[in-house]
């Protein structure tokens, strides 16, 4: 599970680079499918991610607008700042608390942690899956979705 | 590892059905993007998995052609054909295998059994976040990507 988090964030910072070569005007014109555009994916990602480990911890959800955090430089300062945050949070066992409910305002479901940490890792692989498409509309190669032959940075020794 | 292997045999077969309102042309019409197609997205996913999980097991590759598999039905039921083959392969220990280093003749490096799960995994959610794409191209809604409220069905019972 936490390799997938490792995984997510380097291939986040990765498309941050990777976005430094578009003009800003393509960095947020709507596209088609997905949150359409290419800095609200990455903000959509970001924010998804934190409400979640915030729920998971019991914490009060943070409402973040996308309209606070117009340029990448802002989203990529939100994304590192949100995972400072969620590396402290990954030191835990998780593994103990697996099974253990949580209710989050946003929903009226009831979830384990788990499925929760599941549902983050598949959202972001699956929006970071659709850049890669509009990276293609632009005529462009999008960043490597390859799990195999990373060196990723661990966030704290394997489970 | 194995719950996500689940989610992607459920969202699979979702995409199935959801391809069933689609004429031929849409199926196999040129895409930007991706590996270029809704049905060879699909028939690309069903390979990459099986392959990986033979060369775990250190079985030769069996090199499939999309042209052998070129409808619907075809390539759904031969997702239906490998699966089965690989429930029953991960109805062993994967954990006790994890750190077991793999040798594939497609590729020059070798890998750890964990990290081509994760790989697996990771390669048929980012190409599903693809089909969405063109799914709203074509003004239909795509199938849901959600992880949290799926009822899995599980392969064996949870390690």
């Amino acid at each position: 599970m936490q390799r997938f988090f490792e995984y997510n964030w380097q291939v986040r910072d990765e498309w941050f680079d990777w976005c430094n070569q578009l003009p800003y005007e393509q960095l947020v014109k709507e596209r088609s499918g997905g949150v359409g555009g290419i800095l609200y994916t990455l903000f959509h990602i970001i924010d998804v991610e934190y409400s979640w480990i915030r729920g998971i911890q019991g914490k009060e959800d943070i409402v973040i607008n996308f309209v606070d955090y117009h340029s990448l430089e802002k989203v990529r300062s939100l994304s590192e700042q949100f995972q400072k945050e969620i590396v402290e949070f990954m030191k835990i066992n998780l593994r103990e608390r697996k099974m253990e409910l949580v209710n989050v305002p946003w929903d009226n479901d009831t979830y384990t942690v788990d499925e929760i940490l599941h549902h983050i890792i598949a959202h972001e692989i699956h929006h970071i899956g659709q850049l890669s498409i509009w990276a293609r509309e632009l005529e462009l190669k999008p960043v490597s979705a390859n799990f195999i032959g990373r060196n990723l940075t661990n966030i704290k020794p394997r489970w």
